[in-house]
């Protein structure tokens, strides 16, 4: 999928929703748990019922991979499902890969050829030949980590050189020649939208990922007022506000309000700033 | 395993070698493949000729994982047989992990939970509460990336700030606070030798994990004698001289020669330099 068809999405579904499936056997229905595979159970159910009100969904790696060979299991259920009933998806594996190039090679097989995914997140420390095998792949993404939204950003992201560059600008300065708007996006957290204008002076077109909107106390309508650009250029994540906002039997009825009144506050952001 | 039962067990070998385990379905003799586990069966069949020789197996990760849940149970007979047959083998997930605090948790289950590995690398981005999850595990450890030892390692981790300290130098200073010498070492790249006197300035008594010997062209006299500290100090680490020195059906006995050579370097080493 290139930007031009993600932005198409966008204005079809009125959405620049991205759902995060940080799915926890823990956290999940209890009922669901004689299912054979509970965690796609949960996650058919939240798609079916979220859909239409989404661009995009992104399965949280950490959750699966912490499960073993089951959990693995359960994430190409959920994939296969999604690219078969929901073929418009843009589908994140949120994984934060990254290594020397012959490694980032087999990351991006896992993410591009082994299992079916659009985009995988990456981290830059170990800069270009960590990033450029992801880049290799046609219509697939590399979502770099620029300026996250937990509090640990405050100890690196911010260390500053003797032109007042930021690092998490310097990220953006060298990266963004390494791909182009149609395979490279950022993730910027919604709990640092007051830094967004500053992020637009230097990747204007690009798409941003930006999470921490919902239970990390990201404002929704700051992300649209200073992040957005002429064709949107934003997916904003919501994992544990919409799948667990109802822990009984009625999640999946309870994830689709969510995300209804996250996608009708979209659309009058997309008709106000677009 | 603490830092003084790491150091025994260096003593006892005469030997701080790592063997990296990055074993590719592509690259291993044809004849194993006949095996229902051909990866699992080419590591052990290394691990069986080289363990007199190393304190350490370091299963890159990425590796496993692109081979999808063939590949996770390739790494489960692998950390299995390792923990039965040689329980005094420090075992490192090189995974590259590292997200905001409650994924970060699920990695460390991952890797010290499913799995059972001593140590796991991570990357330092996204800060602190990314780091404080594996450190929360007694007897097992961060090993959080400096200084890589690949080419890409010159775009952010050389950033420099007015007080003239470089990214990776901000990382030993601000992270050595978040865990002691017995949960927290540093991959420093043996392509960077020349910078080890510079590191041993800020992490003194740390253990370093030194990549990048062999196939990537650093050198162990050097590692040694700028790297060394009182209690060695050092992992160092060979993936691709060691387990792809011999293609054919000898290629465990080559691995076996290969490795005892850099043993007796390293126990020269360990007799000039301790």
């Amino acid at each position: 999928m290139n930007a031009t068809q993600l932005f198409d999405q966008i204005q079809k579904k009125k959405s620049f929703l991205c759902i995060g499936l940080d799915t926890d056997p823990v956290k999940i229905p209890k009922h669901l748990l004689k299912n054979e595979h509970p965690v796609f159970e949960f996650n058919r159910q939240i798609i079916d019922a979220t859909a239409r009100y989404c661009v995009a969904y992104k399965p949280n790696i950490a959750f699966y991979e912490s499960l073993g060979i089951t959990g693995w299991k359960s994430l190409e259920l959920t994939t296969d499902y999604i690219r078969k009933n929901y073929p418009e998806i843009f589908l994140i594996a949120d994984a934060k890969r990254g290594d020397i190039g012959n490694t980032s090679k087999k990351y991006a097989e896992t993410f591009f050829k082994t299992y079916s995914f659009d985009s995988v997140t990456v981290a830059p420390y170990m800069g270009r030949d960590s990033i450029e095998p992801f880049l290799q792949y046609p219509d697939k993404w590399v979502i770099l980590l620029a300026l996250t939204s937990n509090i640990g950003a405050e100890d690196f992201q911010f260390f500053t050189d003797t032109k007042k560059t930021k690092l998490f600008q310097q990220v953006l300065n060298v990266s963004k020649k390494w791909g182009t708007t149609d395979n490279m996006m950022y993730v910027v957290g919604a709990t640092q939208a007051s830094m967004l204008t500053l992020i637009r002076e230097q990747v204007p077109d690009h798409f941003l990922l930006v999470p921490g909107v919902g239970a990390q106390g990201g404002s929704l309508k700051e992300v649209a007022q200073y992040g957005m650009n002429t064709t949107c250029g934003l997916l904003v994540n919501s994992s544990r506000g919409i799948i667990y906002a109802d822990t009984g039997e009625s999640f999946a009825k309870t994830a689709a309000l969510k995300s209804k009144e996250l996608q009708l506050e979209m659309e009058e952001y997309l008709h106000t700033y677009l």
